[in-house]
Formats: structure tokens, C-alpha cells, sequence
């Protein structure tokens, strides 16, 4: 299986190579893309990366498709939000399979998408493209010719509120409130002011407070999942660290529910589902538990106090929130068990 | 004026001597207490306070009633819950004033304090004592004997909500929610595994997600600002940072307003109020706004998308939440103005 | 007293404005310049100073001459290098007096300036300024018309070094190595990839391990104080932290002598130093230390396995290697005691 | 392959663990011990490690001797000091294979163990010990009954002087420094004031500064490296991140030397090590390049300035510095390719 890798100087695009290096199936990373970095070795830029797996011989190119066609049997779209939109058409009219990490194939409803970032030039494509959570569609992806892979905070949230839409428990009228906070990974690796270090180190901040572009891929798998239309209030956080993300999900439930078989609908859910989770009682869940793996952990707490239901989910952004995400992707597309170089222990402490 | 501070040597005792050195108003702090470090210097323990004020004589003592009448006008108790239900009776009975950092004193109702820690051996003493958020009772601290200084979380939590619940706008029969994060002081300064270096470090945590004692402190304070009880969903993290508390309250209105209408009556509330500043709309608040002062920073939002306010409220837990509060009440007790050695610029970064 | 201030955008003209906030002698800023924010309030920029002194008023004005000419009394230059080359000549002609933040005019010898940046425009100032280090040269500062405030590493290192160097105990032939780590305010407030926060988080780096540009700087002051020139090896390095500068200093001595009898030499060099703090033998020195103020603290040792002498210097860079300094030295320049205002406790934790 | 793991509660049995759950000849980790932990499951202790490996089922056992015979081919003993002095020669004797992270077996002179520590008790073990740095000494590690895994100071420190030591490079009568600064994870898992959270952030700090344990462990290895005994003055830190021990060594050379040249050394010395990797001239390292990893990396400095070499060495302490070192001896003992399990791509950021 040869690889293309367009995207390939972020940090979803280093993480990408950095998981795929130690794949039992051994894939071959063909193509590696940059504008910037054009001409120059992958080993340069990322010197972490150095002596492992073939990597020392990958000289970065011009994202041109003349460069692409004919190099891989299925391309990972690491670029920022847009480039997707140009590439991929002509990827799949070559016959090449794509995984797309932006979240330019994201959301089925064109008119959606026009409002939250422009008219979409391959509308078509928006309701072929699948969408790549695994725990929801394995299906779909085993046969897509295009994955969209989800966005970070929609893969944290819905995992974490799936059981609950699926088996009808949430209360109708009430808004689902989501309050998550992110390390500074999920902002991109370019040199901004808001993510130096002297900005974040020791301080916790709300940003995006309305509309952050999230919301509607979060408001479209919920549809999904429940059968009809949620209120969502989302706010994200900027916590001074560099993986993970913590969810903490209010939901007023329909009827009162014991924490106990609030968490056996969950065991129940993902009794199959490899890559979750779901702690004991009680169990005070942090982001540090799936560094740099592909877990997503869940824990349930009902609230007698507020008669609020109460998920906490945790992921690592980058992993999970994006490159082993693709990886998981590409194994089903691939006919490889979803696992395959993925049981990756959690890097703790 | 002459200080004598109980618990000296915590976290809130230090930032209270921090604080003191610096006030225009030259108190003598002639009495610390400490049973674990008596007989030690001062600067011994705390080293980055040597050759500053008054403070490279003093020698921490036993905390025996003894070594305490007469040696000081009013006692700071910086010591953990409990000590104070002991101490505070015969301070008082000895005419003299005190200022309590527990929560020993906080709750108003001795059933509730029951209910979240032990029968109170002093429940007459839970009626007088005033407590110490200075926008709210300024009046009542000025003549107070005993001052119940806020927990941080409360203290965060009040000031954001103060101005929506006078007005009347919360939506009857739903719950309010209350999404926060602290940094580690607000932990206190003792050895424990949970907050070593490495725990925490570059990992964001939901900790006790049900039941978090100071719950009753803010339900009591809303009741008192709303004329009515309010059902509080309050989730206490930790976020890896040494200071800084942010909390994300989401409020059903009664009817909509806009950001612009919200703002105007929190200026409007908060007009003469040195230490809290509204931001303006859309402002991205974090902690490090506020590091080391007495501000507590607010910004509003209202969000079409799930028709809830969204406040965002931020302190410094360890200055506002507990030592430069402190001061304010000291303050105000002494006939001072509130703001006397508390304009002090935030750390940023 | 009036105050301009050029270059007041980057972390060492905020932490200046931060100080002065507090000063007792309540100079008064008048004009602050910038040319990327020019036009907009100085509290827009930095909204963690609001409500602060007099500062709600200032705007940021071009750093024109005709904008500064009889604004103010004195003039804080906080601007990047090769600034102040153009505008101090201008600045002295108009009887105006300067503190310069920047490498400008620290360095007496035009040919060792010319070697480590480009020929200097006014090389009769570079004799003229007085190297701003109060501990050695205040006398000088005090009639100065120009004070050459010093480099962060250079602080920390010359008081690590000054005591034993005028006693002459340094051996002859033997380099002096300085091993430093610094905070990220260090690199100043730009957005670079190199200090983005994830690049920093969690990691220790060396950087420019040869030929750093504090290098003249610390040989000059090093040979002035030891009477001959001195072989120096200095390796700066980045540490995951906002401020903060540790040096670990390494001596070959003349002679054996105790960590003891090395101590009282400390002890009585500095006895009437306001800011330098000699810890007791054995101390194990942190930069939390000093944080936030304009303390230098040193903690020696003689290593009797390895014959050397170990210094151990701790500085915040941003304070004591930059902004308090100057506030020093503009003390000493306006017949105020050195201490004004700058008697800050560290912020700590 | 049985493995027995003996201290399992430490960061170095956990990190053990995480790279063991991985191992392509999947050993089969049968016993764990702790004497506190006793009874639990490892992953109520350890829950990041959840439906990992063959995990899920191990319970801790007390250490005891009757619990180990016969449990597993090979231990590994990851205590405290001390711990090993007891354990291993009963092991030994039962026929087990021992490889020892502590202290315990690495000194060959019991005089000079019995001067840093205490008498030794099986004096005749510390000759038959093999100190185990792939590197130096992967034959004897081959047939080792007992391997004494190298401490992570140490290992850093003797990778970037080999070459020069072997190429008898080093001048005579001049000292070696050694400055490194080390992640917190170095100071163990236990609750301690000083590696708590507040104590540790945005700080840092010379520790140790005169006598640290580790220094008669690098004396040894040098003297072995170069034939003749070396003077170290050695100095550790301590930096506010969870992993990474980064050098920076300062050498008098025999005679002046290119940085090229200097390289050219090493990379000749290290041609053939797949663990240790030399970078570019003017490589500015850190030590996220190598976290998590086996890798040692090095970057080289010829200063024309101070006449000495700068030697930069980085690695994960934890990894390389304990547990991946581990089991590359563990590979080497069990005739496997010593990378066995070991090419783990560094996680960065």
C-alpha cells in the first residue's frame, strides 16, 4: 500500500508519519507535500523523526497534481481548510482514495456549509464523503472513496453523547451544553501571537465563545444520532498544555437515572468498540490518560443535585482528534482490522 | 494596626503576607502561627520574602489562644476547615475582630453546614458572621466582628452572576451551569500525589464533578441575590497552572437580549466597583489577565445558536479568591478605603 | 516627573508600565509609542493594565521625534536593537535624558561593537553611557544623561561574579563557564515558531551555544572588574517558563577556600546592596525566587571533588534583567532612593 | 519469555510496562510487585494502561521472594536503592536473570559505594555486574547473569563523552563539566513538597549542586572510557517538564579541533548505534526530540572564543534514561536485536 501525504509540515501531518512509522502493514510513504518546504528532507524540518522507518530519504514537494497522481493508492489531506476542496475532486477522478483531515467534506447539507464557511464547489461530494468515526460508521468507511475525517471537538463530544441520543434520554427543549477545553496542538503549528508561550503558559482561556465552526458538525452527527434537532451551547477553552481535550457535557435527561445504569448503557454501546473507554464510578478522568493514543475515555455521573447528567470525555487532539482518527480510517478502507498500529499505550507521565 | 495570621504558613497565608507588605497603611503583622514550622523563621520557610517589610524577625509559634490575646487587633485565620470553629469563639469573646479564609463561617444556615461538614459548635456565630465579598456587603463588613472571607470558586462564580439575578432575568425552573477551572494553589500547599508536578503537568482534569463543597456557598449567595432558590450544576478542573481561576456560566434568560443590552447592565451594576472590570463584547478573557491582583475580569455573551447567556468570569483564586480579598475586608473593617494596597498590576505575563 | 516611553508593545515596555503603575513618586507617562499601534489605546493592547494609574488615557503614538520633543523629562527606550542608535543622539540634544532597554550603548569599545553588530553611528555616546548596573556603577548613573540599561544574562551574571573577580580570586588561565537557562519573555513578544508554545512546552533546548550577543557584553564588565581580560564560555539555553533567568557559574579559584569563607566574601560586597540576596550555605536556589521583582539571589559553593567554585545567580529576566532595572536607574537619575517603588515581594507561587 | 517485575508502581515500572505492551516477541509480564498497591489490579493504579496488552489481568503481590521463584525467566527491578541489595543474589541464585534500574550494582568499587552509600553487601555481584549501556558494552550484556541498568544522568552524560575519551581527546588537569538539567519524572512518583505542582511551574533550579549520587557512577565510566581518572564537576537542575534530561558538557580539548572534525568523530564512533544520533553542525537541541524515544541525541560545538568543545546531549530520562535502556538489555540478554520494540517514534510536540 503506498501512501501520499499532502499537508505534511503540520502537526496532524508530523502525527500522521509519526503513527504510520510503526504500522504492522508497513505502508510505503510515497509523496510528501509543501509549499513551504519544498526541495527540502522531511528529517530537516522534523529531526525528531530522524532513522526512523524509510523516512530519511522523503524530500518534501510542490502540492501540484501532477506530482500526486500515480504516486499512492490513497492520499491523507493534512492541509488547512480549502485546499481539500480543489484537490480532492481530481484525486478521486484518477481513481485514488482520500482521506481528508480539514473539514471541507465534513457536513452533508450544502446550505450549511455556505453559511459557516462558503458555497461548496463539489456539493456532490458532501453527501458521498463519509464521515469517518469509526464507533458510528466502520461500514460506510470499509467502501468510501472519501473519509472526512472529524474535527477534534466533534470526535470528543459525540462519542461522549452517542448512547445517550441513540436511546432516546435526552429531554426535548433543552439545550446540550458542551464546555470542552483544548491544548494548544488543535491552533496549528504556524507562529501566531495568541499561541506563543508567554500567552498560554499559565492561563486558561475562552475563545470562540459564539459560533466556533465546530458547532455544526457537532449539530449534524447529534441530528443524526437522535433523530431530530439539538440546541447546542459550545464553548471552547484554551488550556496551557500541548495534547488533549476534555469534554464536559451537561444533558437533562428524560427521566432520572442512577449513575449506575447511566454507565451500563455506555458499557453496552461500546461493548465491541476497541478504542473506548468508559471508567469506573466516579473515576475523575484527565486528558493525560490517552496522550498520544487513539482511546477515547469516558466518564457518566448523574447529579441528583441539578438532575443533570454529567459526561466528561476525554481524547488526545491530535491522535484521536485527528491523525490516529485517519489511521483508523485508512485500516477499514484498507480491509485491516481498525487496531492495526493503533493499540498505542497512552505516553503518561 | 497590628495583624496576627493563623495558618501561616499555606499558600493564602504567604500571598496574604505578600500583599501586607506593600500596604500604604504599614500594619504590623507582629504574631504568625504554625504548629508545624514553630520555632522556624519566617524567611527560613519562604525565602522569597526575606529583606522585605518587617518580616525577617518573625518566628512562627504555636497556634495556642495564649500566644494570641493581645499580641494583635484583628486575626487572619488562613488554617484549614475546622480549625477555626475552635479558635474564632474566644478570639471574638476577647474583642477581637477576625477575618476567616475557611469556610467555616460561609454558610448562613446550620443545617446546611451539617449536611456538607459536621454539626457547627457555634451556630449563633453563623448568623453574624458578614460574608466578605465586598461588592456585595460592603456596608455589613465595615462593622463586622467576623468576616467569612468567599471560597474562590463562589467568589468567581457571584460576581458573574450578581448583576442577571438582581435584574431578574433567569429563566424560572432551569438549572444554571457552572463550568470551572482552577489552577493548583486553589489545591493548597500540601505533598500529595495528585497535584506532583507530573500529574498535572500538560493535562487538563474533572475532579469531584458531583457534590463539590462549595456548592452550598454559591447556591446560598444566588438564593440571597435571586430572592429564590436556584438549581447549580458546578463542575470544579484543574487546569496545569499555578494561578487563575475561569469559570463559563451558562444562563437560560428570561427573555432575549443582546450582548450589547447584557453588558450595559453589568456596567451598570459594577459602575463603582473598583475591582471588577466588564470587558468588551467579544472580548477572549484568561486567567493571566488578572494573575496576582484583586480584579475579577467578565465578558458577556449571548448565543443566538442555543438562546443562553454565556458569562465567562475570571479571578485569581489564591489573590481575589482568598488573600487580596482578605485585604479588601481588612480594609473595610479599618476604616480604610477598600482599595488601600490592592491596585496592584496584574503579572502578564 | 514625566515619562516618554518608545517601544512600548513589547514585554519589557509593559512591564515597565506595570512598575511605574506602582511607583511612590507617581511619575507621570505621557507619551508611549508604537508604530504597528499607533492610534490605539494602550488598555486595548494590553487589557490586564485597565483601570490602572493614569493609564486608560494613553494612546499609541508614531515614534516620531516631533512626538517626543518636550513631552517629557526623561525617555525609556524598550525598542528592538538599532532603534535608540537613531533616536538617542536627537533625544541628548534636546537636553533630554535616556534609559536604553537595548544592546545600543552598552558595549565602550566601538571595535568589539562593530565586530558583533555594525559600526556604531555615535561611537562618542558608547563612552559617554553608563552601563546601568546600580551595584557597581551607581554613582555614574546618577549623573547620567544617558544609562545603558544591561542585558538580562549579563545582570545575572556580573553580580554572580563581581565579588569574587574584585578579589582577585579568580585563577589565571582557567575559563570562566557560565551555564544559563531563560524564561521565553526572553525572546521577546513576536510570534515565532521557535517560541510557540508547543514547540517550548515541556522541553529544555540549548540555543545559540556559540557566539550569543551577551558575550562582549559580559567580558567587558568581567575584565573591568577583575582588572584583566577573562576567557568566557557561555551557553545560553530556553526553559519551558515565562520568566526567569538561573545561572550556574563555574570558577577555577586561586586558592582553596570554603564554602563558608566564600560566603562572607558575598555577604560584605553586598552589605549594603538593597537587591542582591546571599542564601545560606547548601540553599538550592529556584527562579520562583525572585519572580516578579528586582531581587538578584546567590547561593555559592566550593566543590571539593572538582576544585571549582559554583555560583549559583537567579534574576527574573524580565524585571531585574530588563524593566526594574531601569526603574532603578531612573531612581538613581532623579535623586530618588534606588528602592523606590521596586521593593516588590516575588510572585510566588 | 516470562518477565517478573519487581517495584511496578514507580514511573519507571510504568514506563517499563508501556514499552513491554508493545514488544514484537510478546514477553509475558506474569508477576508485578508492590508492597502498597498489594491486591489492586494494575490498572485501577495505572487506568492510562487499560485493555493494553495482556494487562488487564495482573494484580500487585507483595514482594516477596516465595512469590517470585519459578514466576518468570527475567526481572526486572525497578525499586528504590536498596531494594535490589536484598533481592538479587537469591535471585541469582535460583537461576533468574536480573536487570536492576536502581543504583545498587552499577558502582564496581565497593569502597567507593560503601563512601556514597553503604558497606555492600554482596561485594562480589558489583564485579560480576554488568553496567548496561548498549553502547559500551553490548557483549558482556549478552551474557550478563546480572545487568546494572545505567541512571539517566549518567547515560546522557556518557554517550557525549565516549568518542572524545576514546579518541583521548581531553586535556590533562583540566575539569569536565557537566551542567544538565532533568524533567520532574526523575524525582519519582512519591508526594514530595519540592516537586510538587506550585513549586515546580515556571521555575527553575540548581539541585544537588555539590555531591550528587551519580557522580562516582560517570567517574567510573570515564575513567574506564579514557584510562585514566577524570575531575567532574557535575550540576544538576531541575526543569519544569515531565521528561528530558538535557546536557550541556564542557571539555578542554588536547589540541584545537573543527566542529567538523569534532563531528566527524563522533558520527564514526556512533556509526554502527542505532539508538544515538548525531546532529547537523549548529543544531540547536531540546529535548522533545527524543520524548519518549530510546534515542540519545547529540549536537557539537568547537567554541573558538573559549577554546573548549561543547558537547549537547539529550534523551527522555525516563525512557532512555531507565525503562527503553531496560529493555534493550533485556533484547540483548535474550539474543534479540537490541531495537526490538524500541523504535518508537519520539511524541513532539
Amino acid at each position: 500500500m503506498k501512501i501520499g501525504l499532502i499537508g505534511a509540515t503540520g502537526y496532524t501531518g508530523v502525527e500522521l508519519l509519526r503513527i504510520l512509522a510503526r504500522h504492522p502493514r508497513q505502508p510505503e510513504v510515497t509523496v510528501i507535500t509543501s509549499r513551504e518546504e519544498q526541495g527540502r528532507p522531511l528529517t530537516a524540518v522534523f529531526p525528531a523523526l530522524l532513522t526512523l522507518a524509510n523516512y530519511d530519504h522523503l524530500i518534501y514537494e510542490a502540492p501540484e497534481l501532477t506530482n500526486l497522481f500515480g504516486r499512492a493508492d490513497i492520499f491523507f489531506l493534512a492541509a488547512p481548510h480549502g485546499v481539500a476542496l480543489t484537490l480532492v475532486p481530481p484525486l478521486l477522478a484518477q481513481g485514488l482514495r482520500v482521506i481528508d483531515l480539514s473539514a471541507d467534506f465534513r457536513l452533508k447539507d450544502p446550505t450549511v456549509f455556505a453559511e459557516w464557511y462558503q458555497p461548496h464547489p463539489a456539493p456532490e461530494l458532501l453527501s458521498e464523503a463519509v464521515y469517518g468515526l469509526p464507533e458510528l460508521y466502520a461500514d460506510q468507511i470499509k467502501g468510501a472513496r472519501l473519509t472526512a475525517n472529524p474535527g477534534c471537538y466533534p470526535t470528543c463530544v459525540i462519542l461522549g453523547l452517542a448512547p445517550l441520543l441513540k436511546a432516546g434520554l435526552v429531554a426535548k427543549d433543552s439545550p446540550i451544553i458542551i464546555d470542552a477545553a483544548s491544548g494548544v496542538t488543535g491552533a496549528g503549528r504556524g507562529a501566531l501571537s495568541a499561541t506563543s508561550f508567554c500567552e498560554v503558559q499559565d492561563s486558561f482561556k475562552a475563545y470562540k465563545v459564539v459560533g466556533h465552526r465546530h458547532t455544526p458538525e457537532i449539530e449534524q452527527e447529534l441530528f443524526a444520532l437522535g433523530g431530530r434537532p439539538f440546541k447546542v451551547a459550545f464553548t471552547p477553552h484554551l488550556a496551557p498544555m500541548n495534547r488533549g481535550i476534555l469534554s464536559t457535557i451537561y444533558v437533562q435527561p428524560e427521566l432520572y437515572l442512577t449513575s449506575n445504569k447511566l454507565r451500563d448503557i455506555y458499557l453496552d454501546f461500546y461493548r465491541i468498540a476497541p478504542f473506548v473507554r468508559v471508567r469506573p464510578l466516579g473515576f475523575e478522568l484527565q486528558t493525560s490518560e490517552v496522550r498520544g493514543s487513539n482511546f477515547c475515555d469516558l466518564s457518566l455521573f448523574f447529579d441528583f443535585r441539578s438532575g443533570l447528567i454529567k459526561i466528561i470525555s476525554a481524547i488526545d487532539n491530535l491522535s484521536r482528534g485527528a491523525s490516529s482518527q485517519a489511521v483508523a480510517n485508512f485500516n477499514l478502507m484498507s480491509g485491516y482490522p481498525e487496531t492495526d498500529g493503533l493499540l498505542l499505550p497512552p505516553l503518561k507521565p
